[in-house]
C-alpha cells in the first residue's frame, strides 16, 4: 500500500476542526498532528492516537509532517504563520484578504523558494473555487462580465460587527444576494451592480436586559463598511431562538458570466457555478484537503514556490491516476 | 507587442465556422488558414485575407501554424486525424467519445511525444468543462455522488436518428433534463436514476407529403439506442416552422454533487455548474480556444505529448499574466 500523506494542523478553531474531520473522508491521508497556541493538553482531539503540540514544536517536526494546513485568521494569524511555516513545511492555506493577496504571495514565494516547499495560498472556495470558476468562465467568454453574489450564508465578520454594538449581548448576520439581481444578469442586462443592489443583509440580535432596541437597531444599519451600503434587516430573538435557529454555519454563493458570441454577438450565454453549503468550515476544509494532496504530490516532483489554485492541474486534486481520471472523469 | 497565436482550423463546418469567430474574440490569437476535405475554392471564409487550403496542404505549412484545431467528427474525422496532425502540430480537438478516449488518447499521445507537440484531446463541455467540474467536486467532496444532465437542448445524432426514419423530410431532437430528478439529487436523495428518470425527448417531425404519421411516430419512439428507454414527444410541424422555431443549435446541462461531511455526515453540501448556451458550436469553439492558448504556451516551456483538460491549470487558459491573476481572480 502506498503511504499516506501525513497532514498537520495549526489552529483548532471551527476551520481546524472540520480539517481534521475532513481527513477521514480521503483514505489517502492520515492527520499526523494539531498544533495551538495554547495549552495542548487543553485541547479534545476527535482522532484517536493523534497528539496535540504547542506551536513551538511544529519547527522540530518537519520529518513527521507532509503537508501542514494553516487554519489561523487571515487579519493576523496567517500573515506571520504563512511565511513562518513556507520555510519548514509543504502548506496550504485560505489567505482571503483579496487585496493583500499578490504581497502575501511574495512573502511565502520567497520563503517557500528557499526551503524547497510548495506553498499554496488563498484555498478554499472564496478565494479558491470561486477564483478558479471566474478565471475559467471568462477565458471562454471574452466577451461578457462575470458577477459573485455570496450567501444565503453567515459572515462571521459582520456577526462579530453585530456583537461590538453597545446593548447587544449575542448575534448573527446572514449575507442574501438579491434574486432580481441574478436574475437580470441571467437576462443578459450585465448591469452594473452596486453593493445594495447585489446583496442584504439580515441581522438576528439578542439584546441585553434594559437595553434600547431602537438604538441598537439604528447603530447597526448606519454602521460604515458593514451596514450602512446594504438594506438591512434586524430581528431581534432570544438567546435560545439564536441558538436553535440560527446555530450553524451556512453559506453558499454564485458565480455567473453572462457573454456574448457569433458573427452580431447573436449568441447569448451563461455559465453558473453554485454552492449551497450547510457547512462553511467543513467545506472550505475539504477544498483545502484536495489541495493538500496537489502539494504534496507537486513537492514529490520537485516542484517549489507558492501556487495559487489556478496555477494547479485539476488532476493534482485526485487520488486517482491519470489512467483512471481519462477513463472515468472525461 | 507579442506574437500573436497563429491558429489553424480544419473542417470547416458548424465548429469550425465558430472557431473562426471565436478567434476574433482572443486579441492575442489570429487565423492563419482553414483546410478542407472540399474543393478550397469554394469555401466562403468570413476573415478578411485568410486562405482556405486543401487539408492536404496542412503538413507543408508548420512553420505557420502554432496550433491546429481539429474541428471534424468523433465518429470517422477525429480517430484518423487527431493521430495524424499530432505528428505535424501542436493540436486541440474535442474528440467526445467517451468510452474510447483512453484509447484515442494513447494514439495522439505516441504520436505528440515523437514530434514534441503539445496535443489537448477531448475539450469542450461534455467532454471539457463538465470533465473539469466532475474532477474538482469528486476531489472536494469525497463522500457524495455526480449527476450529469444535458439540455435542454438539440441533440445532432438523434435529430440525425430522426430524418433516418421513413416518411421524415426532416427533423429536431430536444434533450431535456426531468426537473423532478435534478429536485431529487438537490434534495439530497441520491437517487439510482435510469435514462427515463434524467431526461425526456421531444422532437419536431416534417413529414413527407402523405406519409404515414402515425407509423413514423411508432418508429420513432420505439427506435433502439436512441429513444426506446426515454419517455419521447413527436410534434409535427411544417418546413417553414421547423426553421422558423428550431433552426438554433441552444444547448447546455448541468453537473451536480451532493455530498456530506461532519463527525456524523450531518451537514450536506451541493456545487453546480450549469451552462446555458444559445449555440452549442461557438460556446465549444471558445473552449477549444482557451486550450489553444494552453497548448501553445506548454509547447513553448518544452512540455510535448496528449494531455486532456484535467491536466491543463487553469491559469495556461487566461492571456493574463500569473501576477495579474492573482490580482484581479483570485
Amino acid at each position: 500500500m502506498k503511504n499516506k500523506i501525513k497532514v498537520g494542523i495549526i489552529g483548532y478553531g471551527n476551520l481546524g476542526k472540520s480539517v481534521e474531520l475532513g481527513i477521514r473522508q480521503n483514505k489517502d491521508m492520515q492527520l499526523a498532528g494539531i498544533f495551538t497556541r495554547r495549552d495542548p493538553s487543553t485541547l479534545k482531539i476527535i482522532t484517536e492516537g493523534v497528539q496535540a503540540y504547542h506551536i513551538d514544536q511544529a519547527k522540530d517536526m518537519t520529518d513527521k509532517i507532509d503537508v501542514m494546513v494553516l487554519c489561523g485568521g487571515s487579519m493576523s494569524d496567517l500573515p506571520e504563520q504563512g511565511p513562518y511555516f513556507a520555510s519548514l513545511f509543504n502548506t496550504v492555506d485560505g489567505y482571503d484578504t483579496h487585496a493583500k493577496i499578490p504581497e502575501y504571495f511574495n512573502k511565502v514565494n520567497k520563503n517557500a523558494l528557499e526551503a524547497g516547499k510548495v506553498c499554496i495560498i488563498s484555498s478554499g472556495w472564496d478565494p479558491g473555487m470561486f477564483s478558479i470558476n471566474r478565471l475559467y468562465a471568462d477565458a471562454i467568454l471574452p466577451e461578457g462580465k462575470t458577477y459573485t453574489f455570496w450567501g444565503t450564508g453567515i459572515s462571521q465578520g459582520h456577526s462579530d460587527a453585530i456583537r461590538r454594538v453597545k446593548g447587544v449581548r449575542d448575534g448573527k448576520q446572514y449575507t442574501i444576494p438579491v434574486e432580481g439581481a441574478i436574475e437580470a444578469v441571467k437576462r443578459g442586462e450585465m448591469p452594473e451592480l452596486t453593493a445594495r443592489e447585489k446583496h442584504k443583509r439580515v441581522c438576528y440580535v439578542v439584546a441585553e436586559e434594559g437595553a434600547d432596541k431602537e438604538q441598537i437597531k439604528q447603530d447597526i444599519i448606519t454602521m460604515p463598511n458593514y451596514f450602512a451600503d446594504y438594506d438591512t434587516e434586524v430581528y431581534f430573538v432570544t438567546a435560545e431562538e439564536l441558538e436553535k435557529n440560527h446555530g450553524g454555519l451556512p453559506h453558499g454563493g454564485l458565480v455567473i458570466r453572462y457573454g456574448k458570441t457569433g458573427a452580431h454577438e447573436e449568441n447569448r450565454h451563461t455559465i453558473e457555478y453554485k454552492l449551497e453549503l450547510d457547512s462553511n468550515p467543513d467545506f472550505t476544509a475539504n477544498v483545502l484537503l484536495a489541495f493538500v494532496r496537489a502539494a504534496y504530490r507537486l513537492s514529490r516532483e520537485g516542484v517549489s514556490g507558492a501556487k495559487t489554485v489556478v496555477d494547479i492541474a485539476p488532476a493534482y486534486l485526485s487520488d486517482q491516476s491519470a489512467e483512471e481520471l481519462r477513463k472515468s472523469f472525461i
